[in-house]
């Protein structure tokens, strides 16, 4: 079983984005808001946007199940209120339900939450409940900058996000430290942001002691942990001159990097100096970078074969590809067998 | 002869810190605003403050020369006025001259800017320009980020930005792209903004055409170029996907990355992705990470070992040691030979 625990629903068809847009543009004029009734998917559109791309790339690649969630960059927690985010969320998490309803063997659900600048991450718990009670999910994306690049909330060790983490452990179900666009102009989304947020959260995390009170907490930190492998001695130095207790017990009992890092010398290094438990597959397909590499013939974001032409041993392979990931997801191996029912 | 392009006076007197304070302090009540003759710092005192830290490594380690800038986490563009920036930056510039002075064989001098939040960047060309033609100094730090972590300015890329540009090419001397410290408590100053800093700004050449328009500026992006050559793939791919042009062409004449990143492992993925031309030798002693890593015995920042010890030729070795160097700054040869004179 090969379980990809980073896809976004990056496909959807396109009557989501017109009603997305159509949210947006209603901001500036309410009585143009559109219902939520006014939006209607088929399973057909559902079958064919997914047929051609995340289901074939599945069959093509051989990978299994994908841990899948609303697409990540139109999250954009930054626009509109947080009444504009709530009904935003409700509509992608349900149809991510529709999608692991039509291919339950192909994709388990992970929701967004709707987070809005200067809104308590309290105020998403219930969305989280919902998806993970009512829908079947089995995890969340937490967005630790719902500004979307401007980074006006406090740290992710800050109390005041401490409501969504006791949601979390209380349903026993991880988060993914996600951020959504950007409205930055220094920050292009999946080529800056994304990659600044994994490792301004990993810091936060060597900063503060979010896991000596959330013992049971488990964050996965995306896109091979942003640029945390890459400079592991640099964290392993900083953590040691500022007196915080080692990595292995202080972060890396709770943290886990996915494998979204596009050429194999960047997977043989996360490889070398992460341990094999802390690593998580993932793909983000279809995701921030589509084409094939010239250098290899292959898509950039077929990380299953660099993984696989890793010196891992098939042993260590299958718990990135499978067993570390019914530790991190708890609630993923009923929602398997019940799928295969 | 070896050269380290990257390193700090992080040492420097307290009475130097005393000033910064009071400079601070009258920020509040400017009549309490420190006269620049009340800061006096003998030459031992300069002597004493580098004799035991980076005198005594470059001995140990066996380096030969340093190329020399003001601390970058205490620029702190961010505080006060254009006027408090420009006293700061000459009070640190003049410092580092004095430094070149007492020991012109062991450091070469490089500049910081006046920079300051919402100030014109051409309004700093009038200091680098006397640091390089009064001062004798090889290049310049340019901050990205003069808020301090609130990214208000314009990416690198805006024309904003190019009269620093001009004036680089016109004095023929290089900028180290290299923020200071975060008044944004989400990024810890040396293990999130730094590294942050140095992947958006990468991110920003793709999207921009900043080398179209100065085909001889060259940018050096610090502490081995961030995340970026972990996620080279994903930099290839996403310049692939935009149709931008390939990454050698477009970006990699123009910008290159030192040898900042504290364990074997991250180097020896440098020295794999990025062409050897592309790569200078740093180690921004003494600055971010000062231990000593238990598992080698070794200083972590002492990053002349890891080259040392990968599978680099010796003469790829000494490119980037030494003959990189004098490419790009063309300046330092002179400079250096006139200290043997």
């Amino acid at each position: 079983m090969i379980i990809d625990c980073h896809g976004h629903y990056t496909t959807a068809p396109q009557d989501l984005t017109t009603f997305r847009d159509a949210q947006i543009a209603a901001l500036k004029d309410p009585a143009q808001t559109p219902s939520r009734a006014s939006l209607k998917i088929s399973d057909d559109q559902i079958r064919d946007s997914l047929e051609k791309a995340q289901l074939k790339l599945q069959r093509e690649r051989g990978t299994d199940v994908t841990i899948f969630s609303p697409r990540a960059s139109t999250m954009a927690h930054h626009i509109g209120t947080e009444a504009t985010s709530l009904e935003w969320s409700q509509i992608c998490n349900d149809l991510i339900e529709r999608v692991v309803g039509l291919y339950p063997k192909n994709f388990v659900g992970v929701c967004m939450l709707p987070q809005s600048p200067g809104v308590p991450p309290a105020n998403s718990a219930r969305e989280l409940e919902r998806c993970v009670k009512d829908l079947g999910f089995i995890g969340a994306n937490l967005n630790p900058d719902p500004s979307g690049g401007h980074w006006t909330a406090p740290p992710l060790t800050d109390r005041s996000w401490y409501p969504i983490y006791e949601k979390l452990v209380e349903l026993d179900v991880p988060a993914m430290v996600h951020v959504s666009s950007s409205c930055n102009a220094n920050f292009h989304a999946t080529g800056a942001h994304y990659i600044n947020a994994d490792t301004t959260a990993f810091m936060q995390f060597i900063l503060g002691d979010l896991f000596k009170d959330f013992p049971t907490l488990r964050l996965i930190i995306p896109h091979g942990g942003g640029a945390v492998p890459y400079h592991w001695g640099r964290y392993r130095g900083l953590a040691q001159d500022m007196k915080r207790p080692p990595l292995a017990d202080h972060v890396m009992k709770n943290v886990y990097f996915d494998t979204c890092v596009y050429h194999q010398p960047g997977i043989d290094l996360l490889l070398k100096v992460i341990p094999v438990e802390n690593i998580l597959f993932g793909s983000e397909m279809v995701g921030a970078v589509r084409g094939i590499d010239p250098t290899t013939g292959q898509y950039y974001d077929d990380t299953k074969r660099y993984i696989e032409s890793s010196v891992l041993s098939g042993a260590d392979q299958r718990r990135i590809f499978e067993e570390n990931a019914y530790r991190v997801y708890p609630r993923l191996k009923a929602r398997l067998a019940s799928a295969q029912a």
